[in-house]
C-alpha cells in the first residue's frame, strides 16, 4: 500500500504543514507546483527530502489562484487547462531530476480534483498536459471517476486512492465537508479504517452500508493540527496489520 | 550568424509583438517562461511555432514581476534566483519537447539581465540554475560580462550578442536607454551595422571610436513598432553581404 | 442617454484599446481595478483623463484573474467576493477623488457578470460591497437580472444597460459570443440599432422578433479592431436622432 | 505611547502571527494591504477587530510582490510607486469606513520601509501617493530618514518609531539582521528598553554607547514565535513604569 500526501504547500514567507515530517511517513509526496501553492525554493527542497528519503514524487496540479489556494473551481478552457497542467509537470520535474528523482505521476489539486472528478472535459484536458509531458507518468486519481475514464481512454495507468478520514456515501463518493461528520478526527478509527481500505475489508459509508473500495493509496492529510500524528499513526496500523508500504508507482 | 529575438511575451488577453512573423526572420527565440511575461499557451504556441521551422529555443528567464514585465531589479536572494530560473527552464523544456524540439540556452531578460551584467551574486545563481537542469545550456548573455565570468569558471559555455539597432560605450556597454541616441531608428544605418558587426567590421561607438565586438548572435527586436520591417532588414544586409545565417547552438 | 465603455484594461507593459480617445465619446467610464486588468498607473491615467472631460467614473470589478482577463467563472465564497468588490471600489475611488471626481457606479466584468446575471448569491455579494462602501453608488447591469433584483431588494439603485452590437435573444438575453452572428460588425447596422434603442424603438432578436429593451446606458466595446470608430459612429447616430447624451449618474 | 504592531499578513489559506491577541495589546495597527500580503477578507476582519477595540488604523504599504512578503528591494519607478501607495491607501480605507473607522496614517513595509529611509526619490513617492489621498495623514518611520525628511518637506506630519528588540548602531541606526545580536530575544531586557524608549532614558547601542532615542510609537512584532507573549510583557512594563498608552494619532 502506498500513502500519498499533499506537500510542499508553503509559498514564500508563508509556511503549511511539516514537509520534513510527513517525508519520513508517506511513500508518495504530492509536491504543489506554484500555481495554487507551492514556490521554487519550496520545490527543491521538498523534492531534495524526497529523493533522500526515496519517496516518489508527484505533480499535484492545481488551477492558478494562490489567493484561493486552488480550492475554487474555475471555468478554464481546456487546452488552456492542458497547457498549465504542462507547465506545471516541467517546472517540478526540473527539480525531481536534479534531486537525482524525477516526476512519476501526477494528482490534480483541490477544485481541479473535485471539478475533474465529474466533468469530462477538464478530466481529459488533465490527462492530455500528462501524455504531451510523458505518457509514461501516473494519474493518481478518484476512483470511478471521469479522471480514471479519461486516463483509460488515452491509455495512461490511473490509480485509485482512498481517504481513510474521510466519510463516503453509499456511491462512494466524498461527503461534502460542509457536511457534519465529513471527516473523521478520531485517530484510532481512522487507523482502523486505514487497514481495513488496505485488506480489501472496504469501508463503512455514512449511512452504515458497507463499501468496497480497493485504493492504490491512502491520502493522509499533511496540513491540519495533528496531521503528523495521525498519518504516523496510520503507517503504524498499517504496519501492525502487515501491509507492506511502498510507492504505487515503485 | 545567428539572430535572436524576445518572443512569447504576451500574457493572457494581452499581446506582444508579432511571435510568427518574427519566428520566420529570426534563428534564435528567447522566449518567456510566464515571470516577466509569458504564459503555457503562449509558450505551447511559440514553442510549435519556433520547432516548425527549425529555429532555436532558449528560456528567457526573468524576475517573478509580470506588473514590471521584469523590468525592475529585484534583490532577490541568490540560491532563490538559481530556484526560479531552474523552474522556468524545465517548464519551458516541457513545451519545446512535446513540440519535437528541446530548449538548448538561457537568456536573463530585462533587468535581471543589467543586473547580472555587473553582480557577480546573480550571475552565478542564474548559471547555477542553468547547470541544474542541464550543464550542456549554452548562456546567451552580454560580452565581457559577470554573467560571462560566471558562465566560463562554471564550465558553460557563453555565447556574445550584440545589438545592432543600440548605442554602445567605448567599453562597450550600452548606452543607458535615458540618454538620447541610445537607440538607433534608421533601418538602413542599423542594418548596416549588423553587417559590420558580423563581419568582424566592428561598431562606432557614441564617442566616435571603434569598438572591436565580435558576437555570436545579434539580438533584433520583436514589440516595438517597425520591429518586423527592422528584422527583415537587418536579415537581408546579412544575407547580400554573404553572412550564413544559424542558431548559434545548432 | 448614457454610452459606457470599459476603459483602463492595460497592465504593465501591456496595452489595451485607446482608453483617451474613447474617453472623447463616452459619458461613463467603466475603469478596471486591477484585479482582471489595470494597475495603478493605468487608473490614474484614465482617472484623471475621465475627470478632465466630465465622464462619469465606475469601477469595473472583476474576478482576480488577471490570466484569464476575469473571463472565467470563479466558485469565490460570497463573503469573498464582497470584500473583494469593496476593495476595488476604495482602490479606484483614490484615483477618481485624487483626479477631482469620485466613484459613482460599479459594474461587474466579463465573467463576473455573467455569473451574477443569473446567481443570487453571487450578486447579493457585488451589491453587498457595493453598499459597505456607498449605499448611494448606482449598479449598471443587465436588466432583469439577478444584479437587478438583488440590487432593487437591497435599495441600491440599478441601471439598465444594453448592447448595440450584439444580438439578443427572445427572452432578452445576450446571445452567447459562441454562436455565429452574436456579434454584429455593421457599423451602420449597429448604430441604427443604438438609436432605436435609446429612442423606445426596441430591437430585433435573432429570431427576428421584437424585443422593447429601454436601456439607461449603451456599451460601446473599447478593445476590438475599428471600437473606436464604431463608438463615434454610435454617438453621431444619436447626436443626429437628436438623442442627447449624458451620465445615467449625472 | 503607542505600540505598533504589523497585522493582517495572512494570505488566502496561509495564516501569519495572531491578529486578534495583537489587537488586544497595540494601540495602532499597520495593516497589510494587499500587496506584499493581506488579502480582501483578513483586511476586513482585521479593521472590524481593530474597529472594535479603538485600535488606530494605519495603512501598511508594500512593494507588489507576495512571493518575496515586500522584503526585497524593487527598483520601481517613483510615480508608479506613488500611485501603488495611493491604491493600497484606498483600498483600506474602504475596509477601516466600512468598520466605522478610518485610515490615520501610512507606514511602508520592508524593503520599501528600508529603501526609503536612504532613498530620497522612493520617500517622495511614499509621501506623494499619501497626500494624494489625504494630506492629513501621518507617517510612520524612522526618525532622521528620508522618510522624515520628504514628509516635512511636504507638510506631512512624520512620527518616528523604534524597536525595543532590536540593536542600534551609534548612528541610531537598526544592526542588520545579518548580524550577530540584531534581534534581541530576552524578554525582560526588551521590556526594560522599550520603557527605557518611552521615558526619554535613550538605548544602549551595539557597541555600548547611549542613544536619545525619543520615538512616538514602539514597534512590536505579531508574528514571531512568543511575540504575543513579549508584546504582552513590553506593554505590561509600560503600564507598571506609569507610561499612558494611546495611538500617536489619536
Amino acid at each position: 500500500m502506498d500513502l500519498n500526501s499533499d506537500l510542499g504547500e508553503g509559498f514564500g514567507a508563508w509556511k503549511m504543514g511539516d514537509d520534513e515530517a510527513m517525508l519520513d511517513i508517506v511513500t508518495s509526496a504530492n509536491v504543489a507546483c506554484g500555481f495554487h501553492a507551492g514556490d521554487p525554493s519550496v520545490m527543491r527542497r521538498v523534492c531534495e527530502l524526497a529523493a533522500e528519503r526515496g519517496v516518489a514524487i508527484g505533480a499535484h496540479v492545481g488551477y492558478r489562484d494562490l489567493a484561493g489556494f486552488g480550492r475554487r473551481a474555475l471555468d478554464i478552457a481546456p487546452e488552456d487547462l492542458a497547457n498549465e497542467v504542462l507547465y506545471q509537470i516541467g517546472a517540478l520535474d526540473a527539480f525531481a531530476r536534479a534531486a537525482g528523482s524525477r516526476v512519476t505521476y501526477v494528482k490534480p489539486h483541490g477544485a481541479l480534483y473535485n471539478t475533474a472528478a465529474g466533468n469530462a472535459e477538464q478530466a481529459a484536458a488533465i490527462v492530455d498536459g500528462l501524455r504531451r509531458y510523458d505518457p509514461a507518468l501516473a494519474l493518481l486519481c478518484l476512483p470511478d471517476s471521469e479522471m480514471q475514464r479519461q486516463a483509460e481512454k488515452a491509455g495512461v495507468v490511473a490509480y485509485a486512492e482512498a481517504f481513510a478520514d474521510r466519510a463516503y456515501t453509499a456511491e462512494g463518493r466524498l461527503v461534502s465537508r460542509k457536511q457534519p461528520g465529513a471527516v473523521l478526527h478520531d485517530a484510532a478509527a481512522v487507523a482502523e479504517r486505514a487497514v481495513a481500505m488496505a485488506t480489501g475489508g472496504g469501508v463503512l459509508t455514512a449511512d452504515g452500508g458497507k463499501l468496497d473500495l480497493r485504493p492504490d493509496s491512502l491520502c493522509v492529510h499533511g496540513d491540519t493540527p495533528g496531521a503528523v500524528e495521525l498519518a504516523r499513526r496510520i503507517r503504524a496500523g498499517l504496519a501492525e496489520a502487515g501491509v507492506p508500504l511502498g510507492a504505487f508507482t515503485g
